[in-house]
């Protein structure tokens, strides 16, 4: 009988336990970061803006977050994805347009000359853009968007482009909205290449990402109206245009502001100079094994795809922004992995 | 005994008659419409695309209801909100501005000749909107703007502009977002002359809010970002410009589309083009006594405000768009009269 009660409180106290490590497993919003100063400072934010009485209570209406996407919330090497869809792209339109052959930036494309292609410049870009986006509808390039997505693979890491949302980043969406916020995705990128994908990627619903355009008109194509991508950029909202994004298209100031390169200094200018409490944040690429390294603030050469200079890391000491090491401070990179 | 009993009777049968009565009244979503077609149009095509198992079961995501502001949530006459916050506007600078004493269409405005204003034509509009909405900070803009809302009362109706908005639309509005909507408005005026008032008027909060943008700079002003509104157009959300709005900043499709005028004929055969059940409205103002009857279709002369021209109402005959006609679908125009 002893025994018997000794086991019974035995295992009571185990299933007590149990349930405490359970509920705090559970109670972990964001299991895939480290508990580092950095998880630390996120979940320290959230609770000051969510406590009722906290002299930094923000109503929900105003706990408007932004994303950068490229380098923020996947992979923004070797290239861009939107470049490694025009590049698929003018590969796929080659045999409708033979003179492409002997003519540039479209000829470095084709002969897989990367040494070409960026000898020619913004304005070879600005061609390869229009070439493979414009001179079709709205519903056409969805379209052809969503089928790329679906069929091309990261050349290092094998999987489709919208599997390699970084796990930590969704887990920080999520926590967020959670906590009554409201996030958006504030890209350089073309806003209608990544509309087809974020509500599945990132549970962000098309009309809460703002990017970059090009101009668009309504036309009646044989009784049927249509929108039509013209040749023409509209706006790019990249670097100081992401502000003036921000603006046009969410008409509030962000609360939490979330980066990763000197395309985001201004965003997180923006957030942080409003005052009151507000959180800025840079994913830093310091890990070469699980993704990549590079740039000056590494002591490495710079890149094309999401530049990191020192003055971004010294201007986030001064400015209290909060550099995220993706080696010290994540657990994993992607999800499943 | 018996009389008690008779009594208490009565009075079993008197509260379960009132449950009954005010329980309809609660479940009544559009207390302010009559009940006539058009109310059985709205209830009928809200039931089908919100009812499980319904061949035109919509998801929650998928529910956009697009609303043009001027004529369809508040009055555009005797002439649109936004022209008379101008014209105050101008006034108000003026002894900073002598020079306009003597020049157009500056000295019309301020000599109050309707006529000569309406001879400036659409360059003289352009030179009074930069005048009044440009050259200060979007903080600044909203600042002004704010208080004009709060001081400005309508010439005719004696009340703020924003105590204008339309009982039975703010019921439909509610009505739509209770199942599931999310609303937005899609109009000609400018984005940021409406943020500062559409959530307390209409309860639609700023990043649901599309209209005509000009032009803004991000930069720093003594240490601090200001984004400044320049003197250009950036956007013009009316006609043709209401789709490509829509996809701009929404990037959906609309399930609903309310308008009131010619400037919303896109927005209308875009949504209704799109298939499926959709439901394609137009408010007409056929009803002088409470508010205002213009244009062709009433038999009356043409306005600038809000043109309904004759092709309109053939075209909503056509294709199934339900005209709301004030003076027969509603109880009431304003709150609390």
């Amino acid at each position: 009988m002893k025994i018997a009660v000794r086991n019974w409180i035995s295992f009571v106290v185990f299933a007590a336990l149990l349930a405490a490590f359970s509920a705090a497993a559970q109670s972990d919003p964001l299991p895939s970061w480290h508990d580092t100063a950095t998880k630390k400072a996120i979940v320290a934010f959230v609770e000051k803006v969510t406590k009722k009485g906290s002299p930094d209570f923000v109503s929900p209406a105003e706990r408007i977050a932004t994303f950068d996407n490229d380098g923020t919330l996947w992979p923004s090497h070797p290239m861009y994805t939107q470049l490694a869809f025009a590049l698929d792209r003018i590969r796929a339109l080659a045999p409708q347009h033979p003179e492409w052959k002997s003519k540039q930036p479209f000829k470095a494309v084709l002969d897989n000359d990367l040494e070409a292609l960026a000898a020619s410049g913004e304005k070879g870009m600005v061609e390869l853009v229009m070439a493979s986006h414009a001179g079709m509808s709205t519903a056409e390039f969805e379209a052809i968007v969503t089928d790329w997505f679906d069929k091309a693979r990261h050349p290092r890491f094998k999987r489709r482009y919208t599997e390699l949302a970084y796990q930590p980043m969704l887990e920080l969406l999520a926590y967020l909205r959670a906590n009554g916020f409201k996030t958006f995705i504030v890209s350089g990128g073309g806003v209608e290449f990544m509309r087809p994908m974020t509500e599945k990627a990132y549970g962000i619903p098309p009309e809460q990402v703002v990017g970059s355009t090009i101009k668009t008109k309504y036309e009646v194509r044989d009784g049927e109206p249509v929108l039509m991508r013209l040749p023409a950029i509209g706006f790019i909202d990249d670097k100081a245009g992401k502000p003036v994004g921000i603006n046009e298209f969410i008409g509030r100031r962000p609360l939490a502001a979330f980066g990763n390169s000197a395309g985001d200094r201004e965003m997180l200018e923006w957030t942080g100079a409003a005052g009151g409490a507000r959180l800025m944040m840079l994913v830093f690429h310091d890990d070469a094994q699980r993704e990549y390294a590079y740039g000056p603030a590494n002591g490495l050469p710079d890149t094309k795809f999401g530049t990191f200079p020192q003055s971004l890391m010294d201007e986030a000491k001064k400015k209290g922004w909060v550099v995220i090491s993706m080696k010290d401070d994540w657990k994993t990179i992607f999800s499943n992995n």
